[in-house]
């Protein structure tokens, strides 16, 4: 039910942006487009004419299939000729054996080990140049600066730039994405082999340049990506084999089967966060929480499957190029096992968990408000308009000439990377011997943190303040990146200075026993780090990544209890950084139950659904239909038995409404009638009229009526540019024009020209009239016949009809409305009473009640988050406008996909 | 719609034995229950009938309040006398904070924390009293033997006995029912005071036997128990608070909602795991794999919340309790950090995975097969039907007896408890030095399994086989007991033989680089065991709980793949234990989609749907409804339009058509009628005819014809007792004598006999006449009167119609059907076409097509698991068809409730 019609549901980028465009002048750029466009589709048009024309068709063998085409990739051709038949019969008998999902996962699994290495690998390299640089110059300490801050401007804005020229789809982490993408919705853009390549190389560029980014995020989204384009692979290499009796390799691989390709795209986000921390539980739990609202536990084996071979193999690298001796964790701890902590110690810890949890909710708000702040200010905006990769440019200058390590940097340990800031903070020593931190003895990276002037406590505070505001402003670069990173190194360094704070109040340990245990500030770098990535990302798993990432498991109650706390705070007081995320992007989204829900149980549907449903009777004429099509934008429309028993019988598509209509106003259908009435009139052997001049301009106006009717409701981002009598407003001209030719031709040779004219524009329509015909109709007899056409009853014996629209009743409770449309994956149910339509019930109606929006007996509900959404779709309101005009421009662009309308509309805004 | 009638759908105890009473004779137990249910039948149905009346009133209430009294426990009176305002406001403001879950989680993670912690303590103290015993008996031999043998056969006899006696439902683990319970099934019985106390009780004394038994898996069950108890106690404490503006405290407390509280008993199942082994996070997900087929992320924070304060008390309590010097693992294992495994090793960590992977299978066969076996012997079950404690008595004789450590005993460390048996095989030391195992230095428990004559190796082997059985055998006795220990021991047990066998192969360890890095089998016993535990369980996630139990998580990549392989080696081969237990005890289940699911794909929803449908029209008589319910069983039953048109309007409980029949032909109206023709016949002032000593035969028969007409539906489950007109068969024969007692007494007293008739009968029957008028209609006009009545045209408006019962089109996936299925914890589903009815698929038709029995396209598809199911049934079927008059039996013995029938017919059995 929830799945049908994959591909109707897909969302163009240009509707999500956040990063990627944002400062770029959406006016100028529509411009551009419509240009474009309006080139490419003379090019395209012949094509995208016959495609339409075979539409009808496809839809019904489609539904015979049963979506076997639900996917693009099944249309292209499978290449033939590479595999022999011994292969054949190996692949054979390993299909019959276990199935295709072990081979895919392990495919996935190799190829985003490879693919977190070699990155990881490229990464190393950068940064060590950059020391290398920094190092060399040592003799001139502004030639030392040029080098240590070009450096990273450059690679930040070459990775700014590639992405944007490439797939400004790749900017930013991916996960809020992917929520949205398993949530149902299709993202096309999302999943192509060029977001995948500018993911990959921005990614390594982004993080080459030291600034406070992380991976985790943005590798969600490229196992993602390869699991989409390894499936498209595989459906080329299993086409072959396709027999009756194994009928599904296509099935399986070609993930015709919507629910199965989620399957697999769930199991590439956790091998994404397990090949990036060789962290395969951690992985999956946290891709479970971050993306998902149920989850399948029969799916879990998958996940498991390819993230433990995935960073399996990822590790295994690590020690084939000697980097290891063997298989450990990646920031391998080494804190005493007997004793870890005490007793006593666990208030700290939870102070610890707390102040993170506040420490979370104040990073979403920040990473926000930047965003908010560029949007809002229209002369900033402006200029970074013209010059996309300024704002990428200054905040990178602007970050690495504070961490200058002779400047500035100095005070905050500004030569170390991220990663061996992480070291020097999951350390088994003491910093702070006795509360004077000069004492002890600085090993390796720990160096940095000791300075002749400051103590490390002042060191630590300033290294979490100043990192605090740049990982939230550097997150907003316009580059894939991700915030976990940043994140879990500012989470360590808090612990760590309540750690060391520990330390330096308990020089001794706490224990009253005799026996000595010092108190590992480590072990506090821990917990904080784990605290405050749950507390950014509304996570528990973190306490999981942790462990993995450390490979000691000993803090686990502290690590829990904080992880636990962080999150009841966070939770209570700011959405999560990937919903905040989606809330920006305009995603379309479900806001979750939170923790105090008392009301929801208390809202029944009857209280939130749009009494007022637009819907067609069985027996309606195509004059209704068009009035339908005219008023509502809806992505689908219900159908009942008539208008009195408003008996529900299933819905309809729109796009397949405006099909019907379409072929009964087609042109072919006018042939027929004028093959039909010529007949009639070769008896009579009656004058054949003149055109006039006046004529031929009522008929192109009379087209123009048409166009102008369709574009009154184009602002319905849901309609095809499928309808052939109802032309699109960039070919008026040419058609008039043509038009106009006509009276100058005598008029036996009318039907030459005529012929001449639509074999000249056959080129440009594409249309498949017969030729033989003579469209020798006036404007008037066309507008005639047209309003003849729409009195007829509609036949729907052609029509897609979806039997089984999911249906409510009033009083199903908000909770379970809530649980049905997260579990079902829905975009808009039915409310009916005893069969009859009442009401219906959308994403959006959901989530304004679920928020609070809804009076409820009178009480307005105040949802937490409520302050948050009044200052937001504000802020964004003015770009949004702006791009309408460009939305109606890329949905003429749009071929066969009819996407959910999610364009929030003015009443939405208010109601937000 | 999927969580309709909670309270319908409660699942009698009776059809679930497995361990508690299949030694019982069925025919005997059914006789004894007849006798008891007739006399309580009689106490209880003045009560029963007055609920009954008030039931239709009741059933329109519940609707508007939308399934408020879901559950039972609102119905008692709130206490409203202890709590003081202070405590009132108290919790006001904490209600108003965070609301009331994390309270309900956190009494509930100390209750269970505290149940789990004084249970070992008396777990402890009774294997201490078995050591003393046997320790200080050393003098004779015999008596040592008979100490070591009596304690534990005293202490299981009394374990079953006690459990038999008090609440027979809380044998064995309870994992399988509570997940049966959490797929939305009420197996009320489950849930009860007595089965708690049952349940803690028979496991203490059950595992201080030292039999190798667990402690997990009824643990989950204690854990669901203590939630269901705490929710009640919390409700009788909250309804105090109830206030308009704080509308759902009753709501979130007093579990009204389903779906709620699913929700914490799914916590609950967490916390049971959790604090059972110190493991939170692995208890989260381990109940999550073994209770969940689709998994609300929304609720992870309460598992983790609530395992993480129950093991986190656990273990203070330890630490309190001077066991611990701080808070550890329980099974704290002390590997070396740098180096824990060579890269070379992970061949062989694979090999133990792969032959856990068939072990566990093994053990999954073999403990089915002993309890298969056990019942088809008719000879040993008869024997053990008279002597139900004999049994538990046997097995413990044996298997202590095969223990004993001066006999045989001491081949396989006989002396050792399964804790200090787990504790030496994680042991850091290898045992076997240069493959001669007598020279090194064994401590502590570890020198149990030094001998003299034989080396470690063979004790090791001797261990694992003497176990295996034993513990598979052992699981069988009806005792609550789990059997997940035992498999994490025997895993152990196989781990640390092949970690000695590597160990006395690589002396110097596989690394060439130069430094020494010998094999630790202890690593590999921490393999073993999650791989065993896993393959018996199908789940990933003992690979957690071995890191918690153990401490460490180095070896988190053997392990991660040992788990894995072992679970695709089992899962192909047998079902998981608990499904296994599943099906022997026939719960209503829904069978996972397999590993290699290709022909799920290809089988549509027509293809396994029942056509022939029994539906109701809106314009039916009651005749039509009479003969509906005479024919069919099925739980709710289609409402149509009319039977040309098919269209589905809704779904009428089975319940409810039942009463709108009793309610027309009720005496009440009979009554009235009654009153309406005597206005009338006052008139004509005519005579009273004397009913003759036939008529009251007449009229008796005619009683009777509708006891036997409903008799013969009865086979279904589904009928309540609720039938006015239509009286239980038990009270045919008093009916009948006072019926003849009627022609006695003369004609002008046939009014006040009649009357005293009812009056008598009312103590009985409970009928509310309104006593002021006179029965006086003879049997034919009785008779007359309802053949008339039957004729009327059904009047839906009192009737509750559940408008939007689940429909599914006929294309749609068997996959995705199983999908919904689960989701929504269907137990039918309507096709529909447009609208039109076309058939219905069941839970049943579900599992049959999963499990392949349905032919499609001419093939027959054969499950993996197809040899299991061939032999399963036939064993059990015997007893079956036993169980059947015990059933009607029960079925009486329902009150309001309706269960979901699922009594497996002739038809199901052959087609599994």
């Amino acid at each position: 039910m929830a799945g049908d019609g994959s591909d109707q549901r897909a969302l163009q980028y240009e509707q999500t942006l956040m990063y990627g465009r944002y400062t770029q002048e959406l006016g100028v750029f529509a411009k551009e487009e419509a240009a474009r466009l309006r080139e490419s589709e003379q090019r395209r048009s012949v094509r995208d004419r016959t495609r339409t024309l075979d539409l009808l068709e496809y839809e019904k063998g489609r539904c015979a299939k049963c979506r076997r085409s639900g996917y693009p990739y099944v249309l292209e051709a499978p290449a033939q000729d590479f595999v022999s038949v011994c292969t054949v019969r190996c692949q054979k008998f390993l299909i019959s054996r276990v199935g295709e999902d072990w081979i895919f996962l392990i495919l996935l699994g190799l190829v985003m080990a490879l693919v977190s290495w070699v990155m990881d690998f490229c990464i190393a390299i950068c940064l060590q140049a950059q020391k290398w640089m920094y190092g060399g110059l040592d003799s001139n300490m502004f030639l030392q600066y040029l080098a240590w801050v070009t450096y990273p401007v450059v690679l930040i804005t070459f990775s700014a730039g590639f992405t944007q020229i490439l797939a400004p789809q790749a900017v930013g982490s991916g996960i809020p994405e992917m929520k949205t993408i398993l949530r149902g919705v299709v993202l096309k853009e999302y999943l192509t082999f060029k977001t995948f390549v500018a993911k990959v190389i921005g990614l390594t560029c982004a993080l080459g340049s030291g600034m406070p980014l992380g991976k985790e995020g943005p590798f969600v989204h490229v196992a993602s990506l390869c699991a989409a384009l390894l499936s498209k692979f595989m459906s080329l290499f299993g086409g072959i084999y396709e027999e009756p009796s194994l009928v599904g390799i296509k099935d399986l691989i070609g993930t015709k089967n919507e629910s199965r390709n989620i399957e697999m795209l769930a199991a590439a986000c956790a091998v994404g966060v397990g090949c990036c921390f060789a962290a395969p539980i951690g992985g999956v739990l946290f891709s479970i929480e971050v993306t998902s609202t149920f989850f399948a536990v029969r799916n879990y084996w998958r996940g498991f499957f390819a993230a433990t071979f995935s960073a399996f193999i990822f590790r295994v690298l690590a020690v084939w190029n000697r980097d290891e001796e063997t298989i450990t964790a990646l920031f391998k701890t080494n804190f005493r096992l007997d004793f870890p902590f005490d007793l006593q110690e666990l208030p700290a810890f939870a102070v610890v968990g707390i102040a993170s949890g506040f420490g979370g909710a104040l990073f979403v708000y920040l990473n926000r408000q930047f965003v908010l702040f560029m949007r809002k200010q229209k002369a900033i905006n402006k200029f970074l308009m013209k010059k996309r990769l300024l704002f990428p440019a200054v905040v990178t200058l602007v970050i690495s000439s504070l961490t200058f390590p002779p400047g500035f940097g100095q005070f905050m340990a500004g030569q170390l990377t991220q990663k061996e800031t992480l070291v020097t903070f999951f350390d088994n020593l003491t910093w702070a011997k006795q509360g004077i931190s000069h004492e002890f003895d600085y090993m390796g990276y720990s160096q940095a943190w000791r300075h002749p002037q400051i103590n490390v406590f002042i060191m630590l505070v300033l290294f979490i303040i100043m990192k605090f505001w740049m990982s939230a402003l550097a997150t907003t670069i316009p580059v894939p990146c991700g915030a976990f990173m940043p994140v879990f190194v500012i989470g360590a360094a808090f612990g760590r200075l309540v750690g060391e704070s520990m330390a330096a109040w308990f020089p001794d340990g706490i224990n009253t026993d005799g026996t000595i245990y010092p108190i590992v500030p480590g072990g506090y770098a821990v917990v904080g780090a784990a605290a405050l990535s749950g507390a950014v990302t509304h996570t528990v798993s973190t306490a999981v990544i942790v462990f993995e990432l450390t490979g000691q498991i000993s803090h686990i109650l502290p690590v829990m209890i904080a992880v636990i706390l962080a999150n009841a705070v966070a939770q209570s007081l700011q959405p999560s950084l990937y919903d905040s995320i989606i809330r920006i992007k305009k995603l379309p989204y479900l806001p979750e139950l939170g923790w105090g829900h008392h009301e929801k149980y208390n809202i029944r549907v009857e209280d939130i659904m749009v009494r007022d449903v637009r819907y067609i009777t069985l027996n309606c004429c195509y004059r209704d239909l068009h009035n339908v099509l005219l008023t509502g934008n809806l992505k689908t429309l219900a159908l009942v038995e008539s208008a009195e028993s408003m008996i529900l019988l299933g819905s309809i598509e729109r796009a397949q409404l405006q099909s019907l209509l379409s072929q009964q106003l087609s042109r072919a259908r006018r042939l027929e009638y004028i093959r039909q009435r010529s007949v009639v009139e070769k008896k009579h052997l009656s004058e054949v009229s003149n055109p006039s001049s006046e004529d031929g301009n009522q008929r192109a106006s009379q087209e123009v009526r048409f166009q102008i009717s369709t574009e009154e409701s184009s602002f319905s981002p849901a309609r095809p540019v499928s309808q052939k009598p109802l032309k699109p407003a960039l070919k008026r001209s040419s058609v008039m024009e043509r038009s106009i030719e006509i009276p100058t031709s005598p008029h036996d040779n009318s039907g030459i020209a005529l012929k001449s004219l639509f074999c000249a524009s056959r080129d440009t329509e594409g249309l498949e009239d017969d030729g033989d015909l003579e469209d020798d109709m006036t404007i008037r007899e066309i507008a005639e016949w047209e309003e003849k056409q729409l009195d007829e009853q509609v036949n729907f014996n052609n029509c897609k009809i979806d039997p089984a629209p999911f249906q409510l009743v009033e009083r199903t409770s908000l909770h379970k409305t809530h649980t049905i449309f997260s579990l079902l994956g829905l975009d808009h149910a039915y409310v009916t009473s005893i069969g009859r339509l009442i009401g219906v019930v959308s994403l959006k109606e959901l989530r304004k009640a679920i928020e609070g929006s809804v009076n409820v007996k009178g009480v307005k509900v105040r949802p937490p988050l409520a302050s948050f959404r009044d200052s937001g779709p504000t802020g964004s309101s003015s770009s949004e406008s702006e791009a309408t005009e460009l939305h109606k421009l890329w949905d003429r662009h749009r071929s066969v996909s009819l996407p959910r309308e999610h364009v929030p509309s003015e009443s939405d805004e208010k109601s937000q």
